[in-house]
């Protein structure tokens, strides 16, 4: 008997999580919801209903985990704590500050319908979450470092495209090197925003805007660029289209710490990702968190739990006798 | 009121295990056993009770969790079932191909005592068997890859210092540079034992020995040198003494996995470690375990249990509320 998953939301994220499913044969997408006319949906998957968000209150108990791929701004903080009243739930919500409003939020009406939700489910947060956590309390005496990149930030590519005389634009973000190689010393640099990542941006200017002009307007722009060491290239829309239209992404989290009586001997602990597409890669993570989820429902378990809070035997397909026999 | 561990072996994990406590704030060490006559063992710790193995008993009720840092082959398959019915335990358990075995025998006694234990604890087993099973159950289409070292292989160098001729001897287990790329590459490629680590080998003669025998007989040795590329370097003894007196050791966990509906798009998740002291290092994953166990006997918990069981949460300082604030 296979888990019944649902998607809210088809946009990269959900196509992300259809096929995650695909690859999860104890999985098994029942329902997509969208708010758009459902008809002007097509999705890959054949003989999945595809319904109005209206109408996803009349599934419940047709769907195990329903997967919730909106955005963090404006859909999650409304939709997870809805939802998760009436099913199991996971989300990505990935706005860091605003985490544990969320999740009392969430974890109130979970526990009032006796589901359970894990929020902010994907690799930062989440993987990256994990390997802070894990890293920290194995070596307490220490420092952690999270690189981003290189890949494509989509809040500074938007930015950039809200700039007077773009037409299109693509921002990556890249860590810089010696950084790094100055964290795996083991040193434990203070490094500020400007030493950790530089920024590089594709523009595609409107016909007769002022180069220099969009280039002064980047490279200041507060909070996005003013503090980083910023390259700008002008390109063509075909420039952009052929060499520029993927969303690939990635980082790392290092700590560094001391062990010994005197704290005499160092370690380094390193984990990254170089991921060819950012949405697909979370909507793996988040695949394998709605296996928990199920599992962690079918114990009796209620409420609102993050990736700290779910035992890792619950994301795998293997059983427990297999886990220890194969991967331990 | 803080965690009260005992330490059951007193050797470089024991110690290892004593200097992780003195980082860990809410653990408090309380007695370490010994086979050895307890007045001729010093520790580091002031104000600790050193006693007789056979003293154990006497203290249920006085420890938390007893920390067992005997060795694998002889130690452990005897002492994780018998402590694990009178108290919380951890061990190292680090034979992988017995661990089903030794986890049914552990699990039957803890069963029976009321407690928890946790088996196969440190950095592999343990944090590298984490990172593969995560990695696994987020991109179930791909290839693992373990990599060890640089860093020494304690059997290796003692079966080096069994051939006749060697007063002691060092071996360092090294990955294959160019296999790392290949990896990191997303290719996917098929590795013999000998691409992926090579051999060097600091060795330290008998007077009068003949040193090309002795090459002969290590790099032939069948299961510990024939597959690989064995490097033999005849040294002095204060020159083993000055540069190969460390215990470092580390390695690399990588899974290269695809995503899309056609599997078109490649993912690398990498963990990797780089450790001054493998058993300072095995000794800091063991203790924040220890703080695992502790709470989930707390919760009424019982059973042989592995780092596939417990929750991240556990392993914390934190609390859930700031681990979410701070670190998701």
């Amino acid at each position: 008997m296979s888990i019944k998953i649902g998607i809210l939301g088809y946009g990269n994220l959900g196509r992300g999580v259809e096929c995650a499913i695909k690859q999860n044969p104890d999985m098994e997408l029942v329902a997509v919801f969208t708010r758009r006319k459902p008809e002007s949906v097509s999705i890959l998957s054949e003989g999945v209903a595809v319904c109005h968000i209206d109408d996803v209150e009349k599934w419940q108990g047709k769907i195990d985990v329903l997967i919730l791929c909106g955005g963090s701004a404006t859909d999650l903080p409304v939709q997870t704590p809805k939802y998760a009243e009436m099913f199991n739930v996971i989300d990505s919500f990935d706005t860091h500050a605003k985490i544990p409003e969320h999740f009392a939020k969430v974890d109130a009406k979970a526990m009032a319908g006796g589901n359970v939700a894990i929020i902010s489910v994907g690799w930062d947060p989440g993987m990256f979450s994990l390997n802070r956590m894990y890293a920290g309390a194995i070596l307490p005496q220490g420092k952690d470092y999270t690189f981003w990149g290189k890949g494509v930030s989509q809040g500074h590519s938007d930015a950039i495209r809200r700039v007077e005389g773009v037409k299109n634009a693509k921002q990556y973000t890249i860590p810089v090197d010696e950084a790094l190689k100055a964290v795996r010393s083991g040193a434990n640099p203070e490094l500020t925003t400007r030493q950790k990542h530089t920024r590089e941006c594709f523009v595609v200017l409107e016909e007769g805007a002022d180069a220099a002009k969009v280039e002064e307007t980047i490279k200041t722009m507060p909070n996005y660029f003013a503090d980083y060491d910023t390259t700008v290239h002008f390109i063509s829309e075909e420039e952009l289209m052929a060499n520029h239209s993927g969303i690939p992404h990635g980082g790392f989290v290092i700590r560094s710490g001391k062990t010994g009586w005197n704290e005499e001997h160092t370690h380094i602990i390193e984990y990254s990702l170089k991921l060819d597409s950012n949405p697909e890669f979370t909507s793996s993570v988040i695949v394998a968190y709605a296996r928990a989820a199920y599992r962690m429902a079918a114990e009796g378990q209620t409420g609102c739990k993050t990736v700290f809070d779910v035992a890792p035997a619950y994301l795998s397909m293997m059983s427990g006798a297999e886990l220890r026999a194969t991967l331990l």
